[in-house]
């Protein structure tokens, strides 16, 4: 895990603050592949660390990229391979050769291996799995059982494990020998006979002790952890809020199964602020590899649900306006304020629900909060309202004399009251049904926000001008 | 940095993954504090971590907290504090007694310290800085004179460095000396006598070596840094691409100044994903504190520059919409559809930008990539558009009759490509004036697009239908 990692070919020519050009360096590969010119890319993979080469695979295809990972030296295939994203390795899968797959499937990370297996196609699962030896297959079907995006499902089995009576010089021997396998070796799991956890030691401390103190004297006991089940937000998040190097898993029984690592928790955090924002822009939110590399099926997909959607809620403000055609058809000069009225109201609801949804997400805000935040958000609201209706009115007059200004201002306090209600309260009534609270800041806020728009705006008018 | 902290009061009474809360807890220090019972404060805090404290203490307000911290243990004190939001810092800075206070400063890492300093208003600065020992006062002056939110404000001064020459054993010694101050000693850097950075080396590597390698053999060359002027989004993906446990920020002259670990990394990730997800909301993206510690004026600035500003955006469209008010009165079933084709060109341009913001976030595509990507959208976006069509004019047949549904149809493809070519440019536009391109995915481009949605639709049904 979170390790210096340099597992290519020697040392860099110079200091890589500069910007890396993965598609340059995409470039040299093909040319290095293609017409057997390999001498830029010599240069260029010695100055290379594994997410970097992983990135300039990225943008070549799964045949090209399977050709040219014999190119790295054997000890750092398997890492590289380890950061490409979840499809390519996929791809890959189906086209390297046997012995080469393999091996690199015992290189790497017993948690990479797993999310590995999980992406792959059934058929192909059963392709593999045969090849490895018998302590990975069981690795895997372990890992590999636990539910999407929990714990049980990012951690890691190649964990430091201590026993309670050794010394601390015996302790930096045994983490001496597993330096070459774990993830980690700077956070140590102390663990009784039946591997439940007992306490937690730093190489810090140990290296720090006098070497004959017991580790059961240096330990801290009760350590946070977290269940196999938990999901990987709240790992991700307890990792990020205690400052720690690794978190230690337990199973049901409270034994110790595994670890999920900082490095791991960083990316399980852009993945989740990822479908956040994605699911904010009203798409569907999960993209199984990165923006740049989805093919136009995939965006097609993630894009045609919310938007074909949205159009059937939105025939809903197409109906309420319908509906008051008559008092539309009297007072033509009611149409120059509909877009700001009802964008007012979607943008009121989109800013509570923005606010909500990232206080729930940061664990900032619980799901039980709605109703201590409900007179804050109300008077919030109000204010806002009264000074969007201030403004408002002006513009009223001057378009529309002063019963169509009375029938704005009244009508932008109450939709951004109503907007910024619905806006706050939807996050909260989604979480509660179990879906993600983030669908609520997109334009599914902002649709039902113009729906109510709507209805209040020409509902005021009816009432004030006559119908 | 991102070590185990025990820093109260002993061994925890059980093992603490239950839900933890904080609101229960400040109560708790309520009642300690003026009905003199602590007895359940003390169980409380026997089993609590320093964030969790913090936690805690941010739910009270300044006077009262100010009264609290004296009941944690010394050692802990500092880095409670540390974790507190720094709009509670600096108001505790403000009601604190002088002793204290400059106990607490002093024990406090430095790049808290200075980043606390940056936030407090001028006056107070010049009352608390005089009480600090020189040492401190130079190293706040020299941290706080980089810009906000640059790698040089973020990173900290208590790194461990090396002499080249050093044997593992010499090493190990003085990581040991330094490992009271040092954030990490689980990376070390490798100075020459001018401070220049010239490797890095880990604690693992250190300690597996056999105790006569030199430090020089032992370290990684030109290793990755970061510079002090870089903006902190950049240190934070380049920890998270690496998956290092600390970055190296070098001066202009390339001499280490400090570094960034990554425990930090991960708040600067997430304070970066609140901002870009607040602007996406349609707020002003900036939150001293917390969402629930948010007062109602904060709050109301926060939300009202976008709301009244959008309202004249919308203005534009309400123009557009008076400019064809005979077009409207000749065929009012055209209402009907106005709200569905003004958020479907909104929807579709929020889903572009939202993709990009999140590309550009994340170092996917870069800032240059715009015309790469723009035939693949004009694609994606046709084949959305056709979609939408093809299911909005079975609807505009039942509604409005044949032309009405032809026009609705043409208008549909047209906004959803126009909708999208908007919200994929913008990202790219805002970034090349410097500005942050998450202020795209917001109703900035749902308003562009809106104008553009009724200017089309109008414009297209008086050409097809006659004025």
């Amino acid at each position: 895990m979170i390790e210096l990692r340099n597992p290519l070919l020697g040392p860099r020519l110079a200091p890589t603050d500069g910007p890396f050009d993965p598609a340059r360096a995409a470039r040299e590969i093909e040319r290095c592949l293609e017409r057997d010119d390999c001498r830029r890319l010599e240069t260029w993979l010695a100055e290379a660390l594994a997410a970097d080469v992983a990135e300039a695979l990225s943008h070549l295809d799964a045949t090209l990229a399977a050709r040219a990972l014999p190119l790295l030296a054997p000890a750092g295939r398997a890492e590289v391979f380890g950061y490409l994203p979840l499809d390519m390795q996929s791809a890959l899968v189906a086209v390297l050769p046997r012995a080469p797959l393999t091996e690199l499937l015992e290189h790497m990370s017993a948690d990479e291996r797993a999310d590995l297996f999980n992406a792959l196609p059934p058929a192909l699962r059963e392709q593999v799995l045969p090849a490895l030896a018998q302590a990975e297959r069981e690795d895997i079907r372990r890992l590999s059982a636990y539910g999407r995006d929990t714990a049980g499902a990012i951690m890691t089995s190649d964990y430091a494990a201590l026993a309670p009576g050794l010394t601390a010089r015996e302790a930096l021997d045994e983490l001496r020998r597993v330096a070459p396998d774990a993830e980690t070796i700077y956070t140590a799991y102390v663990i009784d006979a039946g591997r439940r956890l007992i306490g937690v030691t730093s190489l810090r401390s140990l290296i720090t002790a006098t070497p004959d103190t017991r580790v059961s004297e240096l330990m801290e006991r009760n350590p946070i952890v977290a269940r196999v089940g938990d999901d990987q937000e709240v790992v991700a998040e307890r990792i990020r809020r205690y400052d720690f190097i690794a978190l230690p898993i337990l199973d049901d029984e409270g034994r110790l199964v595994g670890i999920v690592t900082a490095d791991d928790a960083m990316d399980v955090a852009q993945a989740e602020a990822t479908e956040d924002a994605l699911l904010a822009g009203g798409t569907a939110g999960r993209l199984a590899g990165t923006v740049r590399g989805a093919s136009i099926r995939q965006l097609y997909r993630l894009r045609v649900f919310w938007l074909v959607l949205l159009v059937f809620g939105n025939i809903f403000s197409g109906a309420g306006i319908a509906h008051f055609e008559d008092t539309i058809a009297s007072h033509l000069a009611l149409l120059f304020f509909l877009p700001l009225l009802i964008a007012s109201a979607g943008n009121a609801g989109s800013q509570s629900a923005t606010l909500m949804v990232r206080a729930l997400a940061t664990g900032d805000v619980r799901a039980q909060d709605w109703s201590r935040m409900l007179g804050r958000e109300i008077l919030v609201a109000g204010l806002l309202g009264t000074t969007m209706a201030v403004a408002i009115s002006a513009i009223g007059v001057w378009r529309g004399g002063p019963d169509i200004a009375v029938v704005v201002a009244i009508t932008m306090l109450v939709v951004v009251l109503i907007g910024s209600l619905i806006g706050m309260s939807l996050p909260f009534a989604l979480s509660k049904f179990r879906l993600d609270p983030a669908t609520a800041s997109g334009p599914l806020v902002t649709s039902i926000a113009d729906v109510a728009g709507v209805l209040v705006y020409f509902g005021i008018a009816s009432v004030v001008l006559g119908p």
